[in-house]
């Protein structure tokens, strides 16, 4: 009973772009502070940080069928979301994969589970987000759903999100919140550069943000 | 009641080499994807690739004494595999313990446990996956076996048995499976050559492996 | 309740400085095996290796308030040592607080939770020993304790210690042992500067250190 | 920005509780194995089995003031459902909320955290599904949403969906579905009721389900 | 490529029973110290200490279809060891294969994975130790191994083997050593019948066991 | 270098029996929420609860030894405390130590490590809180210190200090303020009880600690 969704809706480029270049901590911060994966998910390379539209894909444990599938649903800027029905640590995505991704204009993977050929996809520019690195291989015997609204590494991600993932993480935001994410997220921004000058000034968070008065008033004491 | 053996088998350096080369993905997938090591061990620098013969050797808990006694059984080529008799994350092995197997020909080493002096041993170049990275030191009290069968990171590692290691963990290959092996392993390697042109040309794996047919049959719809 | 203590003391910072040269490995064992942070704590870099006065911080879980009532205690040469009351992830601290920190003279953060802003932590050259990794953001709610003896990572460590840290994980010297420590290590490092020349010309570990007779007595025999 | 949402829909009290008597592993099947909560939760007792509309409530990192407001949201046959908006294992909940929570028809707690008294709670035989026990104490600062849709321990709840747990864990039920997965799983409890006979007597799995020959065409063979 | 093994050997019953009545850390003990399953397997009972044949089973994750295969092999006093193929924690046994087993004789359940129904289990007294407990259910697509050699939790498991369980866990005894074992087990269990009742007298290990000379030669000082 | 000290102090008994009356969670709010162990440390049986001075044994990893030497030293009254020099699963301790501690009045066990004969230590009613539970036998080779201050599971406990557990986990109170925080414990259990009764009544938490203007002041709403 497993269904590939194919008129699922995107977010325009320009707006996943420009929330990827500023990054999932401001982004978090600038929705509220929700939308994070958990952070068992860790880059495999050092620096990579892209803004994309959430391509959906379960699988079962062991079994990575559906990503041939969602591949084919896959649009340039896309980001390939994969989450296993049950948890699994197996090398889900490989080099072949990776070469079948880029062609199809997917621009990362982020994925609750293990992957393998981590020095050729370093070398193809290919980022990932990974629970794991893990050569185990998977079989194709049994179909889960793509393009369908799933759980990854704890957090709803619906096809169309925006996915954010750098150094710090992966985080997505909601198709419909992500023009007034992204304008929060600007400003948030702006006012951390306005602050940064200040505080390589050596002025101090306590006088920055007028703490003092407020840390006294909660027994705050000095010996 | 420990003991040493010295008589053991070994594998012809090129058959390691050559195995080596192939990295770990291939050959795990090329015995049937069966030898891989426990995740949890993890290279502690990036881009390494080697084969070599396991050179096995236990060592009590939070005792490295062993390790001394079996890089005398080293021959050039061999990798170094170690396993704690019972779970431990101390530091067995650092900068001096390395000098003195590059220096009896030893090309790494695979260790369920802990190592210290990371930044020289990347220095040196001498390759090492391990569970942990750990200062904490060890004595030198209690003997084990050295150049036996042992588990290591649940797998049996035989003396004399193909490891391979890469940035993707560690795969161990039978002595008297590795040609055969490393037959089945080149065969893969040279048909994932030429699948890579086609999926590198927008080919999607659904045609390139005809698996329309049989997902229809198990029952996958599109909407 | 809670409070800042501002009369601490402080180790020279040549002795720091001589300690954190040493490294890890070996001023934990100059100090015979103690005052290691557990392994949990890893760096998000590699190559720094660092040596400096603990100044502490306790912080609720979710909550970093306290690093800025920290921030105005420090003095150049101070490394941050952060801990939570209960254990918590959450990323506490950023490229704001790093440019605080820097900017106060402290030459890192060692820290029993998460951080963010990684890649600018990197880029701006602020070391940092970490539990994890995580975008999750904090509160200015609840006070804690600041600049007095903390347990972090399993360790007890009082303001004014001396922190070491490398990629071998975190050391704390206490600061009325830091000059006989130092003293032990330098001594230490020039006795393994001599071994080190000879595990190079192949000289084994059985005979520098005479080992044999012990592990025939202990049982060990050879087949 | 938190808030408490106080219209929210519930189940009807009698399809909770027939959900409830069938059980997780049951319920789980029966809706196509979905809306299990992970397994890190775990019955402080043994032997309870409860059914009950979800009473959701985010909690911020060890600051459970939000049971305190959740709590006067509670209807008879409500069943509490707490997550923490990071992760957390301090001790949210102990003998004096479940004398609350008793008092106000709640009939259990599922909390991805730890919670204290459980000597207490189960001799009061509130039952409880944690992720840890720890005596940890927490604050009341910081608020956070009750009665909106959560993750917990992964999975999405809605306040008013079904909450089943058991020994073998916790599994959520969405409110529109409720008498749809409780016919299903009638069923399915009536089919295997018939099956566990023939196992008893001593048929095999292989007969009963007509398994041979799939398993001869996909290449299982006997020596 | 899966196969199953018919003709293997089995351990005489009265000796798995023998050593099944000593126990797990006795029999652990009389072999050496080996043989241990690693101890993420816990009993979901408590009390229960069997000894019988291992009868082994390789699962694909999240399949339990080879179950219902290896059920076929079962002879009277067979103690079933599954391991999954990959790390798995899903339910992969309930009540109904439970019902199974124990028509065909079978004493109890080993698995390196997750099961569920255990309020029935304990109810039926089917003695189970398992990884975790999960409702989680399993497909029937992918066939392993049964009756091979196979590594569950780190050990090594042969058909036929003696596996003995209790509350401390799982222990192999490898079939031809069964004997051998049983012998030292007794004399093992005989001599600290002897020693418990000087230690109940209120004596010291430090008397019984001579260690007084010992710990002084190894500096061990009294202040 | 491991030395045994025999002049240590000790707390009252009375103040020790009334503190473990009191259990874990009291005490550790009545000394403002410190010296918890990590929760890591589980009881092994149900219903107990203990209190009594902290008798310390270092150990070294895998290796039971000190266990014997700090036993010499028991009073009666004292609660066991091991802690391994690094971290360590092994089974340190079983009947035969039970017994032997039980002579010499020793009330219980905690551990940072493993134990085994779990169900001969249930039957004797000997409690012990560990870290786990493993069969895994120690060796008698490396001297370590007795009666000094130990961490364990994350805590400073100096020999002396009362030891309060319970099935909620492990608290440490120093000996010099056992007095003090038994009067804070008391007085809290007083006012507990006060409100135990009031919300068994159904008045609300909001209520009782009249939250509802400080929730308002926080910027919850109502819908």
């Amino acid at each position: 009973m497993a269904r590939v969704v194919t008129n699922t809706i995107r977010t325009k480029l320009e707006t996943c772009e420009a929330l990827g270049r500023l990054g999932v901590a401001t982004v978090h911060e600038a929705q509220g502070r929700t939308g994070l994966l958990a952070t068992r998910l860790r880059p495999i390379q050092d620096g990579a940080r892209i803004g994309g539209n959430a391509l959906t894909c379960e699988v079962a444990p062991g079994d990575n069928w559906m990503i041939h599938v969602v591949l084919e649903q896959a649009k340039p800027g896309d980001i390939l979301v994969v989450t296993p029905t049950s948890p699994c640590d197996d090398g889900y995505f490989g080099d072949l994969l990776a070469t079948s991704a880029m062609a199809r204009g997917v621009r990362g993977l982020v994925i609750d589970a293990g992957v393998r050929d981590v020095a050729d996809l370093r070398q193809m520019g290919f980022p990932v987000w990974s629970k794991c690195v893990s050569a185990q291989g998977t079989v194709k015997e049994t179909p889960a759903n793509v393009q369908v609204p799933i759980m990854c590494a704890g957090t709803l991600v619906n096809p169309g999100d925006v996915i954010v993932a750098d150094d710090d993480g992966v985080c997505v935001v909601a198709n419909d919140n992500a023009d007034e994410v992204l304008e929060k997220a600007l400003k948030r921004e702006a006012a951390e550069e306005e602050k940064r000058g200040r505080f390589a000034n050596g002025e101090l968070g306590l006088d920055i943000y007028n703490m003092r008065a407020r840390l006294q008033q909660k027994g705050l004491t000095y010996e």
